[in-house]
């Protein structure tokens, strides 16, 4: 920077006449001078920039200028600038600027605390592994829109046109009644879970017990309060105390992860939907159906849905992250002709809208039905991944470790024995590079009914994950045999 | 579809070993159809999906479908599929499935429900026309970062490092001290006050009045309290009236625009800036300065800014979405270094991260040098329509309208006299294909002190421009008439 950054100063209009004169910029920089909010030393416009900023000719800035020259208040200094001359009558230099304090936030959740470790394996992601995206082809689509149509400097505050109704034809497919006009493209999924937060009207939401750390962490930090419903992987949902707990709590909405639950990876059944929907209807409780997993599954068009099955009134979210490019962050909601303005609004609120050159692309994406064969290549794999994994636990796990066999797609839950400290297992296992989800505190509402963890065989390829199992196998007979020894 | 939707229907292990056997499906299957969870009609799934789902050999699962078939429990239908025979001894057809109530949202505020007219004139809007805006020079940068390094299949939550770092070097060249630790980058300026809005402790805000109405309604979405701060296009802010209601309401963080405030269109006098950094420092004020319209003023690098003044405990918030490219949605904020881990937690639960693609495009647009080249150019062009736009208004408008000279960028504010009904001119004028922004109500925290609206040249250009301006001096002449005659 070359020279001292110039003060900004109003220049007013003494009379109502409309083009400012000289005599205005003589008169409102001398009062501006003598009120010492112009100490000595100030750099002033040049004359270029403040003929510019009033609309004058440089004619009128420059005789006012030479007018304050004349009178004292302002020194030019030559290939520099003009510069405040004195100080208002005998008034001190004014002391550097004070610092205002640092704004006070609320601590930060400790689920956020964690840094990442880019050399370990991770085994408890729900990403998928990269290498089963189609990056290039993804590309290939992006660099065609850029060419045609080219980016677009308008957006619908609801999304991309085209890509609402690509949804919506793919929804209709798997026998939902969805129009585009009932899509609400979001920045990820988790910007659905934030418009929906946001707008409802009763403020208690039941949510699954374990539950996605960063959907419960969302919906607290909108001052919800939460009703857990207990689920386990093993043996599915616990009606009666769902039941119970709606009954008594009446919360306004019921957000369910219908496949591949996060974390447990529970799918829940044909009848365990339908006693769902009996439920909503019995307690009035609205529904938030999140099927992020069933595409992972091979054929998992065809499994029914809480959207499905109940209709049109059920919230449904689903979005390309996992399934397409992490990055992208494109996600959607589905919802009722009559509740899209509120949740648009929010939308609004919250990010005003989304970028529709990567909402044009995930379009081309799918209309040249590239989508469909990757979603096929990427259940193939997942079913292979998944049958590996299956029989690496057969044969290196202990006795009495248990883990659910959810049929393909990203996930499954390993639990083992009480004894096993999950926080100890964790630190070991971080110890030989292999990383486990240990948020318990966030996960569960209450105290924990589990004692486990999730298993992606969707992230790591064959060998990793052989690896990083072998490694928990040994921690776990490290820790029994410590254990026992403990005990005995 | 070709075929009927199948069942999911949870298989569950009877003992404690690992592997699955065809007794478990037979059990768990005849347990659910006994149970009336499977009623008559419901298809089964394939064999080739069971075998997958459950990780077992087709011979297993085809054996246990036989015995089901064989127990009469289930009806084999050729080329078809497997479907449940009859339902539970005695139990009828199950009813079609309940549906639940829709879910209960908050009602839309009025601000969101306008319509937008395609073809009116947006005379009030803060958009710059994209014809001054570099659309192919971006396309070229996002084509060539498809190029190398391609899609990033993973991104850094708080937003793509070398943008950081491109950022705060840009931000010291204008004097501030700031890091790439300490710029968080958002989906647009938008979501950066959301995160800050949902991260304060103190839930109580100063806030400009009026204000741009999105910020209004996004905090008092988050619950906090608004406290008034009164700015005049003309006359600049009321340090007095600020004074008071800061001492008294002591709200944790002031939210200022300091240059082009929306609205107003006003630009703080740096005696003001000073006065405000002594009045958080007096009153324990955090300052959130929104820096939106500084780059759009003819050297307007060298503005000094509350960041620069007072320093890195000042949270600062700027976006290309106005300069660069509307659809875009990259904005950041710059906070101080203790304060980006809760920043960035509320970014994580609002969108969990921004596209990387878009962020690395517009580093590509700011190392190649391209930026400063644009700003040169479109700081040009909105000088050369702020003058034109001046040199209308003194030839066209009535005497008793006022405008301010904020000195080039976007916008500048025009007041009409108190005896013209806004609500009546803005219906008037949207008559002749002129909009001009009616968000009073929203925009103003209490009984407006002002009667006037924004006027945009950024967005159109000159003879467009001309012609609206000419139809709102039309209108206003009109209405004068009509007032004058209605008092006569």
């Amino acid at each position: 920077m070359s020279r001292a950054p110039y003060v900004s100063v109003p220049v007013r209009s003494a009379s109502a006449n409309h083009r400012l004169g000289a005599a205005d910029i003589v008169a409102s920089l001398s009062a501006e001078i003598q009120a010492g909010h112009l100490p000595a030393g100030c750099r002033l416009p040049p004359v270029r920039v403040l003929e510019k900023q009033l609309g004058l000719s440089k004619n009128t800035v420059q005789a006012a200028y030479d007018e304050l020259v004349a009178r004292g208040l302002l020194e030019a200094r030559p290939r520099d600038g003009l510069y405040v001359h004195a100080p208002s009558l005998t008034a001190p230099l004014k002391p550097s600027v004070t610092t205002p304090p640092v704004p006070r936030l609320r601590p930060v959740p400790a689920v956020f605390q964690t840094s990442p470790r880019p050399d370990t394996v991770k085994l408890s992601t729900v990403m998928i592994d990269p290498e089963l995206l189609p990056r290039d082809q993804l590309a290939e689509c992006m660099r065609s829109v850029l060419h045609a149509p080219g980016l677009d400097a308008t957006y619908d505050y609801q999304g991309y046109p085209p890509l609402r109704a690509a949804i919506a034809e793919r929804l209709r497919r798997r026998g939902m009644q969805v129009s585009a006009e009932q899509v609400i493209v979001t920045v990820g999924s988790q910007q659905g879970l934030d418009i929906v937060a946001r707008a409802l009207e009763v403020r208690r939401i039941a949510l699954e017990n374990p539950l996605y750390p960063y959907a419960r962490l969302l919906f607290e930090s909108h001052g919800l309060q939460t009703v857990p419903l207990t689920v386990d992987p093993f043996s599915g949902i616990d009606l009666e105390q769902w039941e119970n707990e709606l009954r008594v709590r009446r919360p306004g909405l019921l957000y369910a992860i219908t496949s591949f639950q996060n974390p447990t990876g529970y799918s829940y059944s044909s009848h365990e939907l339908e006693s769902l929907l009996e439920l909503a209807a019995r307690y009035d409780i609205g529904l938030l159906e999140d099927d992020w997993g069933s595409d992972m599954l091979s054929d998992g068009e065809y499994r029914p849905a809480l959207r499905l099955l109940g209709g049109p009134d059920v919230l449904y979210l689903n979005s390309f992250t996992k399934k397409l490019w992490p990055t992208l962050r494109v996600g959607y909601l589905v919802a009722p002709s009559a509740l899209v303005p509120a949740l648009v609004a929010g939308k609004r609120l919250s990010t005003l809208g989304s970028p529709p050159i990567l909402e044009a692309t995930i379009t081309a994406f799918l209309e040249r039905g590239y989508y469909d064969t990757h979603l096929r290549r990427l259940q193939a794999a997942l079913d292979a991944r998944y049958q590996a994994c299956l029989e690496t636990l057969r044969e290196l796990m202990p006795e009495d470790v248990r883990w659910t066999t959810p049929g393909g797609g990203p996930t499954l839950w390993l639990e083992v024995p009480r004894y096993i400290s999950l926080r100890a297992l964790g630190r070991a296992l971080l110890d030989r590079g292999v990383e486990i989800t240990l948020d318990q505190e966030t996960a569960f509402l209450g105290e924990p009914h589990l004692n486990g963890f999730r298993v992606s065989y969707a992230y790591s390829n064959e060998p990793t994950l052989r690896r990083a199992l072998s490694i928990v196998a040994e921690t776990l007979s490290a820790l029994r045999d410590h254990s026992l020894h403990a005990r005995g």
